[in-house]
């Protein structure tokens, strides 16, 4: 029989076995004493490929999320992040907890940060509102669209930034996903921005971890609030270990992933009644709406499990699939199939 | 010659003489004992007139309004709140700092909190996302505009608070001037709310100080939270006597200054070129953007100031006046006067 | 029949008629727009007084405390404190909510900050410790004691600050008291000190309000603080006209006091069986021990009410009283008496 | 040439090759979505050995531990804490910052809590007192001591806790020292405390990772705060498969940890002027100071090392050893012989 085929995100990805052995066989030591050579490896590599000076693996995206904005801001400024931003709507509201800091959104149609709306909701302090210490952007932007920053809009926001001496943080969750899509290198989406965060449990198919990169002295200070949240570990290097390999040798699975997010969003656009979000599938993520089929939607997901498909609901008609490792055109193919089935 | 005619706020009247005399006779005692006889009066008397079981005097709106949130809330909740309230925007970012909460803001138009919009708001938290713990109305709505929230639309409200079970507070900085324009028993406006704040120190004249009612548990827990933020206050009847002055005798003036603030806005009008916000003046605020004129505004300030008239700059064209204990109805005719001299 | 004497606290204290007429008679304005004359002109004069350059008027010690360490510090931070100081445990932890510090505590023995505990528990941080970020100092200390801190003494731990660049607050809600004692200028006192606060509500007997006083930059973003927790006034010259007063004409009173709760104390020590602490009674504070006399604590209390006698329960069998004005010293005999009969 | 022998802490425990095979073999899922069942088998194992309903895998023990306080406190709460204790001293005052609670610090001699003085430190709060909301144990107490904590004790406190209705938590870093000191199962360790955290990463040889185990819905709310702070992970199944292999096989080992560390104390105690503590050696863990010996210490190190020796500096003369897996008798007398060498 066929195995589960699990589109409902990137983060559901079983390690390729070359990524096990890596894992296997690497040198580990407590990396709270800096001992784990495998971890060093990692943080330097993940540094000099987005040209920044040093960096610091976390366990998750979110604890590089919460751990760089703890670094960039002091307690009660407000910081500027959009609307439909991972930071500030799935992360438990670490933001108020952990930096007592205050999200000011803004909204991103297509991924396009304006720099007129950032700079209009800049604060600069008074007597009875709080100052900006932070500007995040997100890229790629929002986690049910995939929408690609472009470095023309970042360098634009820099501009802003720099106006008004804020730093800027990127939530480079998918950064591959866009760096493939724009066919550009990783530095030079990150030449604008003070420090950003990039996972190695999604596209790059390792099993935990994302890496903050930034100066040596941002990422020094970061390493201290890290241990704060309990994110200072001992013999990381296991970690770590899946973390290379997927720098080293995952890159080319993403352009797939890309290449077949496109391949499905065309596929289930011939679908009658079904509407597919976004308009220009950059990157690995697809949303379909089933709205005007008039298919009841637990019925859709209980239908499509029993096909041993599995995506996931993220509005009342809407479906999330993402495409990752372990995914491959054929199997595309069935999950359209079987949805053109299931809706019928 | 003329006295300065002050229209930058309703905080900056000065006190009637007969508040003053009240003040100066006033028994006092260690509040923070409960030993201050008038204090305990104004806190009876305010519950009273708004038909909840208890009071608590703070020594400003800021003051109430944390205090509140914080006895609502636990630490890394959401609350609901409209995007252009003082809770949010003017407050220093107390809501993150003080509540560790994250205030989702939805939008109000012309003091409508919209119950779809809300319910679209509330979550009811999962692994990833924060709990909603508390929705926020401001009645008069928007310190730049003085929008009324009708009694009706906050038992909408109410109904979708109900449906989960969330609390209700209400920033009633201005409410008497709402009361007054609706035409309605503070009780009447109250009771769909677990508990509001109202300011001494704006149409009552007094010069300091908001008391907050609900329910005796409430400002039991209350109290202490006050505490914490220093609002704990020894012989406090000082302000409480002008507090209660206020209750009894200013009233009618509160009605005066809603009219006369229709007064104004209907001679601003027509003056050429120059727009009035908002559109139906329901209570004592108005803003006048000078755009269409040309005129410069740091000008147009300095111009008015020599005319000893002072009014405040709250965006780029635009300026508020507020109508307060003070304030004639001729003076408001030297105002429009003086304003059309300027421009012309 | 008798008045009541109230020796719970100085905080109790009624307002001379004197300080109602100033209170009565004063100028006031917007504070938060800085209109108003009567504080400026008493922060000026505080700021004088104690060398600084600049007050900031607050409506408790509370409050000037807490403004006083968010502004000095970070978020996760360690201060320094005694562990009988009011900051730590008789403000409802406000440390950890408003700034998220933690209080690390030394032993302060008679009022002695000893410098080289303070150094043992400085922390200059490491990958699992938190930094330290400010010394606080009471004086006098501890309220049940009233022990001085000598210039002295302050100037060994300003040595050590300096030695880790550490900025030292003090709490000097009775500051006054130790410099009458300590027969020096408050300027003298205050001289090794980056800021420090005074209570108008306490000897001084003003019905609301301490100062902080410091540098200018430092009051200026305390001001900001002082804001967010709901410390911004509106017409505060009333509070403020009451504490010039105090600062002008009752420094005479304080030295009384100092002298009467000598006298008292000298009288109770001569009543069998009562214990009375400090051993040496340097300001307005005694505590007696009435452990061995065998009398229950709750019938003590009780038969000193029916004389008409308050006082502060502070411990089983300890009891606290505080001399201020209003307090003379016939009223002490009366107390006296009134405690060896009610004990015999 | 011989390897280095590590005895700085037993976090720097290399893995066992049977455990690498394990981690190497296991089967993994997306745990955020709960899907990774070598994780769901180890949080129940880790559950049914302690007698707990339910497991938390985290990151750390740090992170177990905040974890743990986040879930039992409200924001300004007290907790009392053993003054030595890692949750206090050595988590970079994460307890201030994530929990907004302040920790009332007790004595701990030789790892009693003693309970009249928990009790002198419960607060029941009061207008201007915080409320105590936790009381947290450690076990084995001061990770520069390894004291026992007996269930006796705990019981003891369970009483004084239950007076007060508070919940107890115990942070048991190396509670599988405890129990095999103390020769119980560690279902009778815990069965007096509401949650405790252990450490997978410390004698069970495991490279990353600590579970807490308490009531299933005190663990369903714990989850969401360790998503908060970053401890969600997506293919946890790795760690979780070497802490599987730590429970099942790896206890005997702690054991012999514990004799070794005995061993090891006898033997340093024979060295001329060198003070070995804790008195009695219940556990892994022995400090040697070397004062009366004059050497200096940097000195002391640094010979240390050249014998491919590393302990860990403490204090200003002392040094801590501590026994693990990796470690045998053999290796200890090397330790014992260069000691004796450098010293002399």
């Amino acid at each position: 029989m066929r195995e589960i085929l699990d589109l409902r995100s990137d983060t559901v990805t079983q390690q390729p076995q070359e990524m096990r052995d890596a894992m296997y066989k690497t040198e580990v030591g407590d990396d709270i004493l800096r001992d784990d050579p495998t971890v060093i490896e990692l943080e330097n590599k993940a540094a000099e490929l987005f040209g920044k000076e040093a960096g610091l693996l976390c366990t998750s995206g979110t604890m590089g999320n919460q751990v760089s904005v703890m670094t960039f801001t002091e307690r009660g400024q407000e910081i500027i992040v959009g609307e439909g931003t991972h930071i500030l709507n799935l992360e438990v509201n670490a933001l108020s907890t952990l930096s007592q800091v205050y999200a000011r959104t803004i909204p991103v149609e297509n991924g396009y940060f304006d720099p007129k709306i950032i700079e209009e909701n800049i604060s600069t302090g008074d007597i009875q509102r709080a100052k900006t210490g932070l500007i995040c952007l997100e890229n790629t932007y929002n986690l049910n669209r995939g929408f690609l920053v472009t470095p023309k809009n970042i360098a634009e926001v820099r501009e802003v930034a720099d106006k008004y001496n804020l730093p800027i943080y990127m939530d480079g969750a998918r950064i591959f996903n866009a760096a493939m899509a724009l066919d550009i290198e990783l530095k030079e989406l990150a030449k604008d921005v003070d420090a950003l965060m990039f996972c190695l449990s999604k596209g790059l198919s390792a099993p935990i971890g994302s890496v903050v990169v930034g100066s040596a002295d941002f990422i020094k200070r970061a390493r201290r609030f890290r241990q704060r949240i309990g994110g200072g570990m001992r013999q990381a290097g296991f970690i770590a270990a899946a973390g290379l390999y997927g720098l080293e040798e995952m890159l080319p699975q993403i352009n797939k992933d890309n290449e077949n997010a496109n391949f499905l969003a065309k596929k289930l656009r011939k679908i009658d009644k079904v509407e597919v979000y976004p308009k220009v599938i950059a990157t690995n993520i697809v949303v379909m709406d089933i709205e005007e089929t008039g298919m009841d939607s637990e019925l859709f997901l209980e239908k499509l499990e029993k096909k041993n498909i599995k995506v996931k609901h993220v509005a009342p008609t809407q479906f999330r699939l993402i495409a990752h490792y372990g995914i491959e055109k054929e199997d595309l193919k069935y999950v359209v199939d079987s949805i053109q089935e299931v809706i019928e």
